[in-house]
């Protein structure tokens, strides 16, 4: 299937998104933030999360009153390595965003610190706050937890979001670790695009709605999606579910905010302020010298690197690698958007009066 | 396979592990400490990690020098936040478990804290050192790494160890959740049962000693192991090696102790202070009422175990609750131990010239 995608730059994409934000009454300030990070996502290649979500999950939230253009965070408590913020039902990004970097100015100062959002919306990448902490040259943590959509194991029907957890880790000279992963098998794009090719799931993908293990799309999506490690226990699905539910611990339960009892059994876009975020950064110079921590990661990860690839794989990589590879390669080239896409941000334009991103000419 | 297993009361398997370490030459109170850790994993079903181990891991590698008896742990820095320790090549039971007090004391002042422990030894389960925040109302985090067993995704050599990460948070009125898991999709001692029974491998367990998936145990055994999401990309194995190698950066890298590059490529217990750890700490009222937060942690695991099971699945668990069920019959009906453990047991009475532990009686 081959699809003739359209190139954008990322600032042109950039401003698209705040013009479409604030022209839905969001603040300038926070409608740049949520371009930002919709962007890096889109140049990082996990287009999933990118400016495709604009329309669905903002814009239309925004217009029917289920995300609160208007709102914004207020602190609940907080002390030198803690904060405990609501997010009012605004937008997710700019309260996450501005919760990292206060994380970041408390980990400064104390050495870590640690923090949560409750009554958020979907923020995008978890990947983009980690990376907040790769500035200063520290160690960033984030999660979110998210509507059901996976199963625990042994159980029949979904429980948890997709939940995932994001780790950044500075290395030499810009090299860096960021691992940004959900913590199930597969998202449920993955079960869309196989219903779209008319294949079959992969064995450890998903249950049917009665539970059962199933290869039909169709049956994945009714039911619900596996965690990390599959079905069962025999391939260390406990391990992927135990994550996902710490994550709804983290974030839903230490913020004070929904957690799965509460939460809408099948979630609605249109059902705002159920979403909650945790946060955490480490100072590395509490520990070791930065410099010398940073050439020992890019050590480490250069091993992994330079070592023997398996029959059938070209190298080895390391958690982040594809995704700089891609951010370079869409700076360059610029962010190649498919039609669907492309459809969803002229009518978000449509909708919202405003001009629609111009492509990429040359 | 039915095995005839002898039952000995926990009181009795602590008091020989301490004897035996004793009678290698260590302090009374860290080889009690051994004892405390390894009878805590048998009471709690994870048999290759409890007194099975005592022998190989600890007391002929304490006669061979290879880890030091008389060694104790050293503060390398310190502030209100962090703690880096050097074990020096001391057993790692006691250095980990005196690190994650001090860290939880941390915590208790600050808010949260973290911790790393370098040149030590294998300190039996991650979980163990979890769980002391649990006592103090606290979320404790525990990792270790470990010599190279699993392979990277993409590549062909046992490149990380299984690097475990442990996660305690708790709940109401004792409960608990408590997550210990390797990052890789089943430990080695899997193979080595399966090789025992004749049976093949599961695929996503191991590949051979040229990179490709395998089902034969031998293979596997010569081989790595697959981190947790199995082979290549497709069921999240990248996913599992970000996790390990996490446990890498944040124990050997941070800690400033041996991780991949410098790690013996196939790893002999002859060979002491090559282990890392880390720990933190997590003070739950900074954020929130503890009793109201543990009610609530209480009602998502209550939540889940109330969840329809899967077909063929009897109920829905949360992590920890099959350790917990396991420790209250290990209470009760003894530790039933089977004869190649016995068998252990008895060569290291006899090795180093004291009484084997006597089995219960009725």
């Amino acid at each position: 299937m081959i699809v003739e995608r359209t190139r954008y730059d990322a600032d042109e994409l950039r401003a698209f998104v705040a013009h479409a934000l604030v022209a839905c009454d969001v603040r300038e300030a926070d409608a740049r933030i949520v371009g930002e990070v919709l962007v890096a996502s889109d140049l990082r290649g996990i287009e999933s999360h990118g400016v495709a979500r604009l329309e669905r999950y903002y814009v239309d939230p925004l217009r029917a009153g289920a995300i609160d253009a208007r709102a914004s965070e207020t602190t609940l408590s907080e002390n030198a390595t803690s904060l405990a913020i609501d997010a009012n039902n605004a937008l997710g990004h700019p309260a996450a965003d501005r919760t990292m970097r206060r994380t970041i100015d408390k980990a400064r100062t104390s050495g870590c610190a640690v923090a949560t959002v409750r009554r958020s919306n979907h923020f995008g990448i978890a990947g983009y706050y980690a990376m907040l902490a790769l500035e200063d040259d520290m160690i960033g943590v984030a999660s979110t937890n998210a509507g059901p959509l996976a199963a625990a194991t042994g159980g029949s029907q979904p429980m948890l979001g997709t939940n995932p957890f994001a780790y950044a880790v500075p290395a030499h000279d810009g090299d860096a670790f960021v691992l940004d992963m959900a913590t199930t098998t597969v998202a449920m794009g993955k079960l869309e695009i196989a219903k779209r090719l008319g294949k079959p799931l992969r064995p450890g993908w998903a249950i049917d709605a009665r539970g059962r293990a199933t290869l039909d799309p169709d049956a994945g999506m009714a039911g619900a999606l596996l965690p990390l490690g599959g079905f069962g226990v025999e391939n260390g699905g406990h391990k992927g579910y135990g994550l996902g539910l710490l994550s709804d611990i983290l974030c839903g339960v230490l913020a004070g905010g929904v957690f799965v009892p509460d939460m809408p059994s099948r979630y609605g876009l249109l059902e705002g302020a159920i979403v909650s975020h945790f946060f955490a950064a480490i100072r590395i110079d509490a520990f070791r010298d930065v410099a010398t921590f940073k050439r020992d990661v890019s050590r480490l990860l250069g091993e992994l690197r330079a070592s023997e690839p398996a029959p059938g794989s070209e190298r080895v990589y390391v958690a982040g690698d594809l995704e700089t590879l891609r951010t370079r390669e869409h700076r360059e080239w610029g962010i190649g958007l498919d039609p669907v896409v492309v459809a969803t941000l002229e009518r978000t334009a449509e909708k919202l009066g405003i001009v629609p991103p111009a492509a990429r000419t040359a």
